[in-house]
């Protein structure tokens, strides 16, 4: 990917981060913010709705926040200086935060609050998106997906939680379709604004959002946040073509020891683990710390390789080909690495 | 609720500001945690689990945070002390974190966020609570109902929303039992962690998350944000008998001015409401910007008065006729003025 981004005239640091940020996510078992999502950006700058080269900007800034203009430019880079600055504040202030408007997707939230809990503060992030949500008797979308993560640091697990506030993300939808299967009641809408379990009325439809009203409710603040209070689009007003679209970015750090020893936090949150593992379930029953599957996956892809699906990684190949980029050291896509 | 505080011992400022919480609670049409919340304050401070006269002391503090220890004491005077330690100090860097800990039940989160916004600041609010929410095959309670409020400033509106992570909460669950009604599937457990849709049964259960595991999760990560980090009992741990029990409480609060101009913040916002009011719908479909449907009752019920349920009038006459509070300023359950 790296070499890919390059190929399109894109700063050599700025392919680096953001195809980090896409191995990031496929590390995690977050296949949807991967591989796949790079070859979108890939389309992306190549229709020139990305700018590949952005000149990112400090439109405002104090002691303890930052706002930055993308320029239009590739999302991870923009995301990652965004993070980097608000990190320096926060070291030094005790709590900060920052905004970028004007940048294209920017992947998978918790790659960025990841980069702040590894920095021993705690991670919030925002972003709102095309809006594509909507709930049962409207025939239109009205939010975005509006994600939102939170990690909190500790040298002995990462806590985080990295969701989107739909029920269902687009991409659970069309894999049911892909196996004729019909999705759960409570995912999706149809074009209609009637529920639906068909995978195909669903992928014309809108998705549900999480806890009906009180999600509806949570992704319109998620909006106001990054939309009218930073200066950005909401996500009705988001364009663009592709899934590549992002409307604003908010990232805020906090430090820890505003409170407590971070030894005393840590050995508090082992504690909290240990007593949440130690409830009692039925098997197949899954309740675990926030972070603790995606660390799992994490362990197990670094070790065997990151499978990459069919279609994704024909397509890598290729935008590989084309931009004449070697392929030789990318595996088939059942990798034996 | 005020004299009543007063005469089982309560400081007037903090019976005052006791009362005004739930006051505000109740003009918001948010009754769970209005007069009806308040009654249950008074059983704690008779059964010695709520402190009436606490001493607030500051724990750690620097110029743009503050932790205090609650001593035990009743909520809202503990948590109205914290907000305005907040507003002073975000009123000096722009951006400033507050979090309680060793306190009882603070009402409507809503009512410390709207002291944030009033001031002119975003204001964020989590807290953690007694564990009574769980997840299908576990047949125990794992999180609180952990609460989150946020509000956006805007002289021309209030956009504030004041969640529990529980679909339902347990006061809907009681009023479906009341009028004999089944509850809608994916608001509650039987204590066998099987879903149900008999309100008896849920009452002995558990309260459904919303989004499932997403609510889960993020009930968790409150959990450990009220919790661990700042040194107080996650919603497993706390104990104490009645509704009146609490975790821990943060609340943040950022200045706009951090990013644009207030006034371009609400003409945006407007715009926003706007969007969002003109996407058609069908009738009694409810699509608006969160705190316009609390807004409209506190209009109405500011002019009409508050209606109470014969229960919680009864309740509070018999209070007040016990502690010797004069109640001839109570009208009848179905109030004229």
């Amino acid at each position: 990917m790296r070499r890919v981004f390059e190929a399109l005239g894109v700063p050599s640091r700025f392919a680096e981060v953001t195809a980090d940020a896409l191995v990031y996510a496929n590390l995690r078992c977050i296949d949807s913010h991967g591989v796949s999502r790079g070859l979108d950006y890939v389309a992306g700058i190549k229709l020139g709705e990305i700018n590949p080269r952005p000149v990112i900007r400090v439109v405002r800034e104090t002691g303890s926040s930052v706002m930055l203009d993308g320029d239009g430019g590739l999302g991870p880079p923009v995301a990652s200086e965004l993070v980097e600055r608000v990190i320096e504040k926060v070291s030094a202030v005790g709590i900060a935060i920052g905004a970028a408007r004007n940048l294209r997707d920017v992947g998978a939230l918790g790659y960025y609050v990841s980069k702040v809990t590894k920095a021993g503060y705690i991670g919030v992030a925002v972003a709102n998106a095309k809006a594509r949500v909507s709930v049962p008797g409207v025939s239109s979308p009205i939010v975005g997906t509006n994600p939102i993560a939170v990690g909190i640091p500790s040298r002995k697990r990462t806590v985080l939680l990295d969701m989107a506030l739909s029920a269902a993300s687009y991409g659970k939808i069309l894999s049911h379709a892909a196996r004729g299967e019909r999705i759960p009641e409570g995912w999706a809408l149809n074009k209609y604004g009637k529920p639906t379990t068909s995978p195909k009325e669903a992928a014309e439809g809108y998705l549900l959002p999480i806890g009906g009203y009180k999600g509806l409710a949570l992704a319109m603040i998620v909006d106001i946040l990054t939309g009218p209070v930073i200066g950005g689009p909401v996500s009705l007003e988001i364009t663009g073509r592709g899934p590549y679209t992002q409307g604003g970015l908010l990232v805020l750090a906090i430090d820890p020891a505003l409170f407590r020893k971070p030894e005393e936090v840590e050995k508090d949150i082992e504690n909290y683990a240990k007593l949440v593992n130690s409830i009692p379930r039925d098997p197949n029953t899954e309740v675990v710390v926030p972070g603790e599957k995606a660390t799992k996956c994490a362990e197990e892809r670094s070790q065997h390789g990151i499978p990459l699906d069919d279609a994704t990684f024909s397509r890598l190949t290729n935008v590989a080909e084309e931009l004449g980029v070697s392929v030789t050291e990318l595996t088939s896509p059942s990798p034996k690495v």
